[in-house]
């Protein structure tokens, strides 16, 4: 498990996480520059790679707060696993990588929003349900 | 409704977020540092002032994803009235001004995850809910 690089778009990036959500069309200028924006932070995108292909990605947003004495809060987004590679505990590496990066630079805690199908899954990964999800699409 | 500034702080900025979440001890020093870091995004923090004392505050935190075309997504966090000022329509207020900041930088969706209690409040802001949020403490 390793921080995204630039030619993990030829590496199935892109199709991994149209798995998950929808894309659209995305140009290689698109991901180098927005490669570059998330590179230092707030966003960290974790990446697996088997056999030359992008099979499990995820990422960490950190937010930083005046509360909990100006502390940082890190949100999981995106998290998915390509769908031939399922049942190998990946979701699991994914989400450890995460939550240890997340702990590592100081956040009080980490959240996220997931399908009722797949609290299971997270309950695995040690986090508890807690709150609703509200949504707006624009 | 404006963006916060450095002279909320005696505004009463954090005793008011006191009112919703643990804040601990922010000295003046941090407050200023936190407010340069997050004064030109990805958070932006509004809030609304009556007779010099901070009455309401809400934050949007922008996620630039790969997905959606390198889309962007809102979070809304952090919304407070403070307990004197609520039944006047000011958490509408702070919600329609972070939701309107989040189109207009381009988000495709705003989210937040709310209590169930409070759910009713953001469907009157024209949300939906829709996943469950998780949560792991450090």
């Amino acid at each position: 498990v390793r921080r995204l690089e630039r030619d993990d778009e030829d590496k199935g990036f892109l199709s991994l996480l149209s798995q998950l959500t929808t894309v659209g069309n995305v140009t290689s200028e698109q991901f180098a520059s927005r490669l570059l924006d998330v590179r230092n932070g707030p966003e960290f995108v974790y990446v697996v790679e088997d056999g030359g292909a992008i099979v499990a990605a995820g990422t960490l947003v950190l937010e930083r707060k005046f509360a909990r004495g100006c502390g940082l809060c890190g949100h999981i987004e995106d998290v998915v696993v390509d769908e031939r590679a399922r049942g190998k505990g990946l979701g699991l590496v994914i989400v450890r990588a995460l939550t240890r990066v997340a702990e590592s630079v100081g956040c009080y805690k980490v959240i996220l929003d997931c399908s009722e199908d797949n609290q299971a899954f997270y309950e695995r990964c040690g986090m508890r349900r807690k709150e609703v999800q509200m949504a707006l699409y624009f």
